[in-house]
């Protein structure tokens, strides 16, 4: 085994530093690791409702603001929330330094609004890394070869504490939020939902990707590649055991569905009468990635007669850019009719377990039949079915399918 | 004459942008410049209150914020502004980048809260300034050389445009403010009150260090060094003709009483029976500067018997730590006794034309006592007569010798 750094690495997302009174707290517990004798090397998001502050400004000014002046704009929500942060630790006593991501040598790919994380000095993280103290890194930015600020996208700052943990090769990283967990549901829907004690990377994935918001997936992404354990884990309840992201998931086997996922909000565009001709696909969704759309379950039928129907989802404040970008290749690709649905949504039902397993399929079927679920769309992966439904069947079905797939509080 | 560039560079205060309706404002004012064919540098001031907002959090936390972390946290509000003010450039068609002050090359001093500028890498300027386009540089902050944010001090936009000018090599540098340029006294106060068409750098940094708050001292300084026409004009009322800062007040040279300015409020500290030996000044101030006290008017009496009287001013606010430095010395320097008044105020009249004049010291203390106020304290420059005098007194103070030196509407 590689020798793995006793720095900790931790993330407090934005409702963890909603007011400076959360703030003290979160330095209350950051004092503790230093009071433990180790430094600690805490990335955090912008406080509370302070970059929805900032894109209700943008929005009084512009719809279509430049990526480069969106990016130094939302930036500053975290530069300000990890300079109060490091305040309210130097009152206890704790030695901190703030780093914006340029300071923290943070380097992105020139993508604004949705950079990646390329390079992370991290030799000028350590020099500056006081013994036994801390260094606070604003979180979801970094700086392209041009100096100028990028952001990687909402949630974001999970990927920079992950980020930070790999290259630093600390063996976890903690993501603290206002949770206790990862949940097999959401339990704002689902009451019964209960926390996960652990959960592979790539169960994770799936969930992160068909809805669960606790964790952003590039985050997950990052550490299954560098093989760092993500612990989630609760701000206000920091002594709960929380959930443990990590290669495989070591306990609860038996259970092969482990989480049941949803998004309340998809639209679907269906097209008609497609020449089901080679390359069409690429065709088709080369302009919709070049408008930003990105597209979610695709589903295309069997062909007839040399004609298709394709369909599949997009977020519904997508549709119009989506349907733009297929109509003008609409004559191209001999698209007869395109039809679309804004009020549908997703349920998922997610575990490693269930590769070549049937009976998952047909029992997730079977629940929503008998909930009177009318599925629209299915789509699967090896450890994922997605069913699309109706926007007004996504609670029901989620609640059925916990109890379902026993995934409920015992 | 040296060469003189033909960027504009103008800075526009944080009452300017206060809203996004004012930032629009703006963005057709520069725009304008624009569409004649230059290319311009604009300095912003952070949107109306968000640095006192942004201080609240701050005092919600701790008395004494690390300098570094309070300038980390500050910067933020011009970052804030210059991007929505590029958006809202862009909108109307101008080719505009933001650049923060690192971005922008601003070197200076390592001294948080009060850096001093050093350096402006223009070149790198240059570079990025787009024909007949703008840059939007985030005003009152830079870096130090450990790649640290650091803060000019409040109106320090004011610098960092005159600076930016200066370092152009532009022959003006124009400061966009609420009011339609430097009155003779504050119109707030005294209604009569008319803007100036011009004024001397002497006179104007006289006229900044004794309460005038339409221009930073420090943008004075350097416009004077290098030369740099300062033109304070309205924000809201363009076409008025504002006031210009240079060399020599070329207008109304006849009048010889420029302007009237005070502080509602300066705390006196009175040490008495102070032995009278060499040296017993600087043994003085050196621990009130270490304290971060600027002390104002000072005034010591003539030595009896080997003791005098020294009597000093400071701002209120810094009343307590002036007195505990005062007090660490006190049996060093042979302080009998040390007393306070924490409720007076300042006049001034101010004109380079006063010099050797005796007759306008007369004028003043006359008039003064005509309404009723007594004089506490009295200094004086080449240029400037201030009378330390009750805060109460201050506004009729002003009112009367605004009369009495005929610096009134006519």
């Amino acid at each position: 085994m590689s020798q793995r750094s006793q720095v900790r690495v931790r993330k407090y997302g934005g409702s963890s530093l909603a007011t400076t009174g959360h703030i003290e707290r979160v330095a209350e517990q950051i004092s503790q690791v230093c009071a433990d004798g180790l430094s600690a090397v805490v990335v955090v998001s912008a406080m509370g409702a302070t970059t929805d502050q900032l894109v209700a400004m943008v929005s009084e000014i512009t719809d279509h603001p430049s990526g480069r002046e969106y990016d130094a704009l939302l930036s500053t929500g975290e530069i300000v929330s990890s300079a109060l942060l490091s305040m309210a630790l130097h009152k206890r006593g704790v030695e901190a330094l703030s780093l914006s991501g340029a300071q923290a040598g943070i380097k992105t790919t020139a993508m604004f609004r949705d950079a990646r994380i390329e390079n992370i000095d991290i030799r000028k993280l350590l020099e500056r890394l006081p013994d036994r103290g801390c260094l606070i890194i604003a979180g979801f930015q970094g700086v392209n070869e041009n100096q100028d600020t990028t952001t990687l996208g909402r949630g974001g700052s999970d990927t920079t504490a992950v980020a930070l943990a790999a290259a630093l090769n600390a063996d976890t990283c903690e993501i603290f939020t206002d949770v206790a967990g990862v949940y097999t549901s959401d339990p704002r829907i689902c009451p019964l939902a209960r926390p996960l004690l652990d959960i592979s990377y790539d169960e994770m994935l799936e969930m992160a990707t068909t809805g669960a918001g606790v964790l952003h997936p590039r985050a997950v992404e990052v550490g299954q590649d560098y093989d760092v354990t993500i612990h989630v884990r609760s701000t206000i309840d920091p002594e709960s055991a929380g959930t443990l992201i990590r290669k495989e998931a070591l306990m609860e086997k038996e259970r092969k569905a482990r989480a049941v996922t949803h998004q309340l909000k998809v639209a679907k565009i269906t097209l008609r009468g497609l020449e089901d001709q080679p390359g069409i696909a690429a065709k088709l969704f080369e302009p919709l990635s070049d408008a930003g759309v990105s597209v979610d379950t695709i589903v295309q039928n069997a062909s007839v007669e040399g004609k298709t129907d394709l369909t599949f989802t997009v977020t519904p404040n997508l549709l119009e850019e989506a349907v733009e970008a297929v109509k003008v290749a609409q004559t191209t690709l001999g698209i007869a009719e395109v039809i679309t649905n804004p009020d549908l949504g997703t349920v998922s039902v997610v575990g490693s377990g269930m590769t070549n397993s049937p009976g998952y399929a047909a029992r997730m079927f079977r629940t929503l039949t008998d909930s009177d679920v009318n599925i629209d769309m299915i789509s699967t992966s090896d450890i994922r079915i997605t069913c699309v439904v109706r926007s007004e069947d996504v609670e029901k079905s989620v609640v059925a399918l916990n109890a379902a797939f026993d995934l409920g509080i015992d």
